[in-house]
């Protein structure tokens, strides 16, 4: 496995296709894509082309939004963005706000980010990345006539463990858990730890090269794998009465 | 960056000087380490190597192991031996015990495999990873004369989402958790998120090449990036009182 890194993209604003300034950026470096190549995209820039950076000023925060704002120190206006872009908050505290987002992340602040953007806006998460995934998919194999596959990923905090790794949003042409049932140790034993969160697994590896400045190096190829299937990003997801941490 | 997997090792046995015979296969695949690289390597071979693997025969349950043997189904010895590797049990239920290992992790069963090894023994995690990582680094830098990083991983399983990520369980002559803070992002604002947990998204990325049965694949060089510092796998640790979902 290796990996290609795709950095000095054009400043991605609202209504821009992503796959087709993916294609061009490539091809001026003369990087071809083949089959089989796995794609990375931050979801940074896919909200931005999709037209998810939200001006404050615009926000009208209901009394909910003043009340948890008054508990974590948080402006209003991000705090009522937080609650529309969540199922339901899990944990809050001094300026921090853990929540289910409507797409079914778990993580801080409904993964709404303010760097990266201008004063006084707030960018949100893509509002359904497999899909954001497929159309920038179906643009570059076109482009390149080749099957690829797509990953949406972005940096998360985590239970535990300190830092951030990669989580995969959404994804397009490949299987995200890897489903080892039925196969056989070296003593040829069935193995019991069953499933591997390959789509995490690409996005961690592509997070080691993007760093937390994702807008410098958005797109990530990753190239030598055999991981072609089906599936979406929300395969991924433990439903809560399968969480024992919530 | 790039991956190079090692396969093929001989059966690892108590006594056995990882290190030795790591630069051993390498030297007879003519795969020459150069400084910068870092060889990840499973816990699996570690741990058999510093004599790890128990007889389930010669564990003796206490009382609570019984105990906790009731609720959960468990072998009494296996669930024996996850109490004593364990500072704290965290959730018991049918089929399961998460813990915090006297480690620091927090995973299933402390860690404890019963894959590749004989019938009616178990793997227990290395004790010391981190003192593991040194002496597999120290060995490989007198062998091919340079300065390399070294991991070593489990595949382990998180709340939140279906399927295992890497996780460094030590590491040596690497930093495990890159700090931004100070960075800028584009329009020259202060990055808030300012960890990567560079050890594990490392992890994940051998893990994508390893698979579940690691023990065809035990080690996996990654080459290209540039991640050399000081630091232990417990800097990814965080501490109860830092962590909301304890």
């Amino acid at each position: 496995m290796f990996t290609i890194p795709l950095g000095n993209l054009p400043l991605i604003k609202k209504g821009d296709n992503l796959g087709k300034i993916i294609s061009t950026a490539l091809k001026s470096k003369q990087i071809y894509l083949t089959s089989g190549d796995i794609v990375v995209v931050t979801e940074k820039i896919v909200s931005k082309a999709e037209g998810r950076v939200i001006n404050l000023k615009t926000i009208l925060p209901t009394n909910m939004a003043y009340e948890l704002s008054g508990i974590t120190g948080k402006d209003p206006r991000l705090v009522e963005l937080i609650l529309r872009e969540s199922q339901e908050i899990l944990r809050a505290g001094n300026n921090f706000i853990i929540s289910l987002t409507n797409q079914g992340l778990i993580c801080a602040n409904a993964g709404i980010d303010q760097s990266n953007v201008k004063p006084h806006h707030a960018k949100l998460l893509p509002i359904n990345s497999d899909k954001s995934a497929l159309n920038i998919k179906c643009i570059l194999e076109k482009k390149f006539r080749v099957d690829l596959g797509v990953i949406i990923i972005d940096s998360v905090g985590r239970p535990f463990r300190h830092g951030s790794v990669g989580l995969a949003l959404g994804c397009s042409g490949i299987t995200p858990l890897l489903d080892l049932r039925g196969e056989k140790d070296i003593y040829r034993n069935e193995l019991l730890v069953t499933q591997v969160a390959i789509a995490d697994c690409l996005a961690s590896t592509a997070n080691i090269i993007m760093g937390e400045a994702a807008e410098k190096i958005p797109v990530v190829i990753i190239r030598g794998l055999n991981y072609k299937g089906e599936g979406q990003a929300s395969d991924l997801l433990r439903s809560k009465t399968e969480d024992l941490f919530r």
